[in-house]
């Protein structure tokens, strides 16, 4: 296998694990032996349990020595709660090891260094875009800005509907876009929505298994907005935690949630318009059913566009086909 | 080159003369000698000019002596304008024809079972479903119910709106995506829009090249609609034929267009709503922009739907990048 294959490969397993991982980063390693056959693979384990490369090198055992290791981060030069990855490289005996991103935090930093002064051979920015952009996205943008990164969801008819004239919406997208739904929520580490939601739908706001039972981790479900919301409220229940919010400033709302890094925005219009005017949303994952439904009940309201110049300019960063509909993922342009 | 690959290339053929060859079909031919090699192609000329076979059998000459005619319709048994072609396929000596799709006009047909007498290899349904429902789709259409196949077109923000708050919309959609509506307009045998857009926009609703020069086929203009328009409206100037419909109607507008197969509707929420509650719209192009705008101003108002168990159905039909923006196709589910 070649680096480019292995490095997807790792990309693939950090993905896996992505959610589970927070505050450190989801990675992922692939062990290549002397003739660049896998001998093993690792992806981070939850906070205080192996990193990436720990978990790859012990399954490749000897078999890695004078082979390949395939990060998608530049391992760690730090002891934390584990010691530093690039000590367990050197020890193992690797002789190359390629990596996708550089480490931006100063305090984990320095691996590329360390590990070509102990005589190996170092490759960085090996499929950098593709990991930078999937599994660390979050995790990079909470590094570069202190902000965890807002993801905001919606469902949509081709026609920019969320519901048909009578109120009715259930079920827009289907069942396979319904489980996609869920299986982000589990890799978000909170779920936002507004109270408006709350007495609109009384959602439960887990992440649930295609069985409906839940799904085994669970985020932060948080509710923001001044008005009060009923004890009985379905997401007040003891599924998972759940934050009240006692604001509508989108900026506040992030100030509160500084501990996270993947935050999912499940709002109605009110709140995704807020988050929308306040510039605050990273990335947009638009559930396209190909229905039309016409009628009064949009999407999304009012974004603060006034005239065509000052539309909200994003660009697709992907396209997905999930069973009959469309998931379209927007970054800012 | 193998059955698929010569199939792919006639498709691609019939393509490039759709809207040139109503009423007859547009049709791809490709020769491959003994050998497999392309010795020839061809697609229908204009009324009057010779069938794709008849071009690609004279390009390629003697070479296609035992060799394979490949086209995207079973070719005429039918002496129309121009002799049939079955009769130039069995005096150029092929061996093998492969077609796509079965003719199912009654005059034209029986072609299959004519070569097959003659002694010729017949195959049919070679990449059938490609082309009835590429080039061949509108005329097929036309063939089975006996009215003008009905594409509307619409440019949209992600959010479904058409407009800003404002009513600016120049422009929605990139500089790509507007020449491309261009080139469907020159394909197109007739575009249609409500005098509403005639009033709003005063569209001049030719099909223009990229240097806004017109391009070398213009489709008939229509105006739909009970209001009289202004004389001085561009949509009246010379630059191409223009017909006006004193009805709302769609089931009229259509009976008025029945000598026509290829209809782009681009008219704005009034003329595409009554047309999509009377069910008579057979594909949606929606021209998607990653743009966010909110506000008022939807592309489409009233399709009919009061409850979601009433949603109009669609399946994508094609997805497709054009610059920035999303060209997505419908067709019924």
């Amino acid at each position: 296998m070649n680096l480019d294959a292995a490095m997807r490969l790792a990309i693939q397993h950090a993905d896996g694990v992505k959610g589970g991982t927070y505050p450190n980063p989801p990675v992922g390693a692939v062990i290549l032996d002397r003739d660049g056959e896998v001998v093993g693979v690792g992806a981070t384990e939850p906070p205080g349990g192996p990193h990436a490369e720990v978990l790859a090198l012990r399954r490749a055992g000897e078999r890695a020595t004078g082979g390949a290791a395939v990060v998608t981060l530049e391992p760690c030069n730090h002891q934390g709660r584990t010691p530093p990855c690039v000590d367990a490289l050197v020890a193992a005996g690797v002789s190359k090891v390629a990596y996708a991103v550089t480490d931006p935090n100063p305090v984990a930093a320095g691996g590329a260094s360390r590990l070509a002064e102990a005589g190996i051979d170092v490759v960085g920015g090996v499929l950098a875009d593709e990991a930078a952009g999937g599994p660390l996205r979050e995790w990079l943008h909470k590094q570069r800005t202190g902000s965890p990164h807002v993801t905001w969801k919606f469902a949509t008819s081709i026609d920019g509907r969320s519901a048909a004239a009578d109120g009715t919406s259930q079920w827009i997208t289907s069942e396979a876009a319904r489980a996609d739904v869920h299986r982000r929520r589990a890799a978000a580490d909170a779920i936002l929505v507004g109270t408006g939601t709350v007495f609109i739908d009384d959602p439960l706001l887990t992440a649930r298994l295609p069985d409906a039972s839940l799904a085994e981790r669970q985020p932060l479900r948080v509710v923001v907005g001044e008005r009060e919301i009923p004890s009985e409220a379905k997401i007040l229940n003891d599924d998972t935690r759940t934050m009240v919010i006692r604001t509508r400033d989108p900026h506040e709302v992030l100030k509160a949630l500084s501990d996270r890094t993947d935050v999912l925005l499940e709002g109605g219009p009110t709140l995704a318009g807020a988050f929308l005017r306040a510039g605050v949303i990273d990335r947009i994952l638009a559930y396209v059913a190909p229905i039309l439904l016409g009628g009064p009940i949009t999407a999304i309201d009012d974004v603060g566009v006034l005239s065509i110049s000052q539309a909200q300019r994003w660009r697709y960063d992907g396209i997905e086909p999930i069973g009959p509909d469309l998931l379209l993922s927007l970054i800012p342009s």
